[in-house]
C-alpha cells in the first residue's frame, strides 16, 4: 500500500537509523578500549594523528546512510561502498563533488539522505573552523595565520583560550547558517532547500538538492533569482574569510577587515578576476554574457564559488572562452582565507610565498642585508615558516602531478563515453588535471566529464577511491594524513 | 638562365653575405665605442649582463640570413622579422622549434640557409658549454653542479683554470661533433645531412633537414635505420651528460660515470620511463609498438630525445596513449644534466630539490637535529643553495603559468584551424601548455598544433615573439635575462 517513492523514503529512514546503531556500537567500543585514558595534555603529533584518524572514521561511518539506504547513482545502479565513501568524504571535506546523477528523483535518492548529505557539509565546516583553532593555531605558522590579535586569555595556546576561541568560531558559524537559512526562505526557498543550501554555502561545500545546482534558483524570476545569487555570493565571501576576522569585525566594525593583508588580497583577487572574466566573456559572447549586468552576476558568482572552493554553479563555465576556463583552473589552486571553512591552498600561503620569493631574489643581489618578512605590520620572527610554506607548495604540486599521472594512465577511455579519438585524448589529459585539482582543493566541479553540469559518476571505482583520498588530503592540509603513513613520525625523540 | 631553385639558392647566399656585412658593422661599432676599456676583472653581475645582452644580439644578428634571403615559411609567405628571430633564437638556444613548414623544397628554403640554421645549433651548444664554465661555474650552486673534482690549477675560479676548463669542454664538444658526423656518413648519410644532424644531436638542438625530422632515416632500411637511431640515442645521452664527467671518463674510464649521482639518476629516469612507455604503448597497441624491438627502439628514442631536450622525432608521440603523452609532458620539465648542452631544469636541480624537501620534512619532526645536504659523498656547506633552487623552481613555474595564461587568452582560435568547438577548446588549453613547456625548456616539439609532426608556423606573430623570449629565458637559466629587466640589480651596493 506504499507508493514506490514512499517505500524508498522509508528505506532511507531505515538506513539512517541503522547507521546510528553502527555509530553507537563503534563509538561505544572505542570508549570501552580507551577507558583507562586519564586525559592530560595532547602532544602536537598526537593531535594531528587524532585528526587524521577521526577523518578516516567519519568518512566510513558517514558512508553508512548512503550505503544502507540503497541510494542509486542512476537508474538501477545502487551505490557501491566506495561511492558511498566518496559522497561522505565529499560532504565532510566540504568538496561537494557527487556521484549521484539525479538528485531530484525520489526513486533514486531519498529526501532524508539528501538532507544527511547536506548535513555532512554542516558538520565538516564546523569541524574545520574548530580544528583550525585546535591544531593549526598551535604551530607558529598557524599563529601567523590566526593573527595574534585574537582576544581571550593572554597565555598563548593555553587550554581556556583555545576553548574560548573554538566556541566563538562555532557560534559565528552556526549563527551565519541560521541567518542565511532565514534569508533564503524570505527570498522564496522552502525550509528544506534553505537549510541545505545554507549548509552548502557556509561550509563552502557546494552540495545542492537540484540537478542544476544553484542555477535552479534562476526559476524564482529575474529579480528574486538575482537576489538569491547575490545573497549566496555575499555569504560565500564571508565563509571564505578568516573567522577571527569576522569576529573582530563584529566587535570593531569593518575597518578591521581592510587592515588585514590576506582579506585585502582575497577581495582583490575576486575583483580582478571578475573584471577579466566579464571582459573576455562579453568579448567572446559566451552564454550569460549577453548584457553587462548578467555578465557581472554570473561571472562574479563563478569566481567567488571557485575561489572560496564552494563549487556551486549558476553557469556552465565549461563552455566559456579559454581565458575564463584557464583562470578558473588557476583559481582552484588559490583557495579561501586561512581560518575559514574554505579549502584549497589559502590566500595567506600565496602571500607568504610571494614575500619569501621576493626576499630570496633580493638576497641574491645583496647577500649581506638581513631582512625579515613582514605581514600585516608585524615581523615574522619564525625562521621555519618559509620552509613550511615551500614544503607545503611542493607537496601539493607533487600530489597533483602524481595523481594526474595515475588517472590518465589507468582510467579507461570509456569514462569519456566515446571511442578514443585525438580530441578525447586531449580532453582526458585536461579533465583529469581539473578533476584532481577540484578534489585536492575541495572545490567540487572540474572540467568536461566532471564539469559544472556533470558529476563524478562516470569515473571508475579506483579513480573514485583516489578522489576520496585526495579530498581528505586537501581538507586536513596534507600533514595530518601524511603523518599517519610515515612511520618515522611515530618514533619518540 | 638560372632555374628558380638555383636563383633562390643564390638569394640565400647573398643573404648570408649581407648578414656578414651587418655583423662586421655592428661588431666594429661596438669595438669602437668600447675602445677605452682597459680589460680587468669582471664582476658576476657584469658577466651575467654580458651573457643576457650577447644573447639578445645573437638572436637579432642570427635572424639576418633568414630575413635577407627571403626564406619562406610556406608557399608565398616570406618570413617576417619576428619569424626570422624565432628561427635564430630556436637555433642558438638549441630548442629546434621551427616555423618553416617545408624544409625539403629548394624554392622555399635555400640549402645554405638550412646549413646556417643547423650551424646556429653548433654555435649555441658551444656557447652553452663554455658559458657554463664561465658563469655558472662561479657561483656556489654552479660549483656544486660542476663537481669539485675538475682537474686544473688548484685556485678555484681562477682565470687560467677557467680558460683551461673551457678549452677542454670545447674540445670535447667539437670532437664529438666530428666523430658523430663520420659515423653518420658511414651509416649512409650525405656529408650535408651528417653535419646538420650531428650539430642537431650534440647541441641537443633538434633541427633536421627533413620534414619527417629524424624519422626520415627509417628510409635507409630496417637495419641501417635502426643503426642510425641507436647512434643518435647514444650521442644524445652523451650530449645530455655533464661535460666534466665526459672528460673524467676519458681520463679514468666509465667507473667515474657511475660514481656521479646526477648521471645515475639521469640514466635511471631514461630506463624507468622507457619501460613504462614500452609497456603501456604495447598494451594500447600504439603505432610503432607492434613488436618489442620496435617498441624499445621508438620508445627509447622519444624518451631520450625529450629528456635530453633534443626534440628529434622518429614517431608521432601525439597519437600515443595517455601515459606516454603525460609522462613526456612531465619529462619536459626534467631536462639533461648540468654542464651539458641539454636545456630544461636539469636533473641535478631535481635531485637537490628532492633532498631539500626530505630534509625539511625531517626537520618538521625533529627540529633540533641539524643535517646537511650530501650529494655525491660531499656535504654542501652552502646555506644559500636550498633558497636558490626553490627560487629557480618557483620562477619556472610562474613563467610557465603566466605564459600559458597569456597564450590561451590572446591566441586566436584560428591557430587550431577549425571553428572553436568544445574539443578545440580542450586542445587549445593543452597545446598551449605543451608549447610553453617545449620552448621554455628548449625541447622543440610540443603537442597537437605544435606537435611532433607539426611546427610553430600556425601561431600568431605575438605568440612567436613570446616563444622567442621563453626560449632565451630557458636557455640562459632565467637569471641572466631577468637581471637585465630588474633595475635594482644595477644599483651599486
Ligand atoms: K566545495
Ligand atoms: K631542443
Amino acid at each position: 500500500f506504499l507508493e514506490p517513492a514512499e517505500h524508498f523514503e522509508y528505506a532511507g529512514f531505515r538506513g539512517l537509523l541503522l547507521s546510528m546503531v553502527v555509530c553507537c556500537i563503534v563509538g561505544g567500543a572505542l570508549r570501552f578500549f580507551g577507558r583507562h585514558n586519564r586525559g592530560g595534555q595532547l602532544f602536537q603529533k598526537e593531535a594531528m594523528a587524532i585528526v587524521g584518524l577521526s577523518w578516516v572514521m567519519a568518512t566510513i561511518l558517514g558512508a553508512m546512510p548512503f550505503y544502507l539506504s540503497g541510494t542509486c547513482t542512476s537508474e538501477g545502479n545502487t551505490v557501491t561502498f566506495i561511492e558511498a565513501m566518496f559522497e561522505s568524504q565529499s560532504g565532510f571535506s566540504t568538496t561537494g563533488a557527487t556521484v549521484l546523477t539525479d538528485l531530484e528523483s525520489p526513486d533514486l535518492v531519498p529526501h532524508c539522505i539528501l538532507f544527511w548529505r547536506s548535513w555532512t557539509h554542516f558538520l565538516g565546516g564546523l569541524g574545520i573552523v574548530v580544528l583550525f583553532v585546535a591544531i593549526l593555531g598551535q604551530g607558529s605558522a598557524g599563529k601567523a595565520m590566526m593573527r595574534a590579535e585574537m582576544p581571550g586569555p593572554t597565555k598563548e595556546g593555553s587550554m581556556p583560550r583555545m576553548q574560548h576561541t573554538a566556541l566563538v568560531f562555532a557560534a559565528i558559524y552556526v549563527g551565519l547558517n541560521m541567518i542565511l537559512t532565514a534569508v533564503y526562505m524570505l527570498e522564496g526557498m522552502s525550509l528544506f532547500d534553505g537549510l541545505c543550501h545554507a549548509f552548502g554555502t557556509m561550509a563552502t561545500g557546494g552540495f545542492s538538492t537540484y540537478n542544476a545546482s544553484h542555477g535552479q534558483f534562476a526559476q524564482l524570476g529575474e529579480f528574486r533569482g538575482a537576489l538569491v545569487d547575490y545573497t549566496t555570493i555575499a555569504f560565500m565571501i564571508a565563509a571564505g574569510t578568516n573567522f577571527t576576522l569576522l569576529y573582530l569585525t563584529l566587535l570593531g566594525g569593518p575597518r578591521k577587515l581592510w587592515a588585514d593583508v590576506e582579506f585585502r588580497t582575497y577581495v582583490g583577487i575576486i575583483l580582478l578576476v571578475t573584471v577579466g572574466i566579464v571582459f573576455f566573456g562579453m568579448k567572446a559572447g559566451d552564454q550569460k554574457f549577453e548584457t553587462f549586468s548578467s555578465s557581472v552576476r554570473y561571472g562574479l558568482f563563478q569566481v567567488v564559488s571557485i575561489l572560496t572552493t564552494t563549487g556551486y554553479g549558476t553557469a556552465d563555465f565549461d563552455g566559456w572562452n579559454n581565458f575564463g576556463r584557464g583562470i578558473l583552473l588557476l583559481l582552484m589552486f588559490v583557495g579561501g582565507c586561512a581560518g575559514s571553512t574554505g579549502g584549497g591552498m589559502k590566500v595567506i600561503r600565496h602571500v607568504l610565498f610571494y614575500k619569501i620569493l621576493g626576499q630570496e631574489i633580493e638576497r641574491a643581489h645583496r647577500p649581506r642585508v638581513v631582512r625579515f618578512i613582514r605581514i600585516g605590520g608585524t615581523t615574522l620572527d619564525d625562521a621555519h615558516l618559509p620552509h613550511a610554506i615551500v614544503v607545503y607548495f611542493s607537496m601539493i604540486l607533487a600530489i597533483f602531478v602524481f595523481s594526474w599521472l595515475l588517472l590518465i594512465t589507468f582510467e579507461p577511455g570509456s569514462t569519456w563515453g566515446a571511442l578514443e579519438t585525438d580530441s578525447t585524448l586531449d580532453e582526458k589529459l585536461l579533465d583529469s588535471a581539473a578533476a584532481v585539482a577540484a578534489t585536492l582543493n575541495n572545490i567540487g566541479p572540474g572540467f568536461g566529464v566532471a564539469g559544472a553540469t556533470q558529476n563524478y559518476a562516470q569515473f571508475s571505482q579506483g579513480a573514485k577511491l583516489m578522489f576520496v583520498w585526495l579530498m581528505m588530503l586537501g581538507r586536513v592540509e596534507v600533514y595530518s594524513v601524511l603523518v599517519l603513513i610515515f612511520p618515522s613520525f611515530w618514533r619518540r625523540n
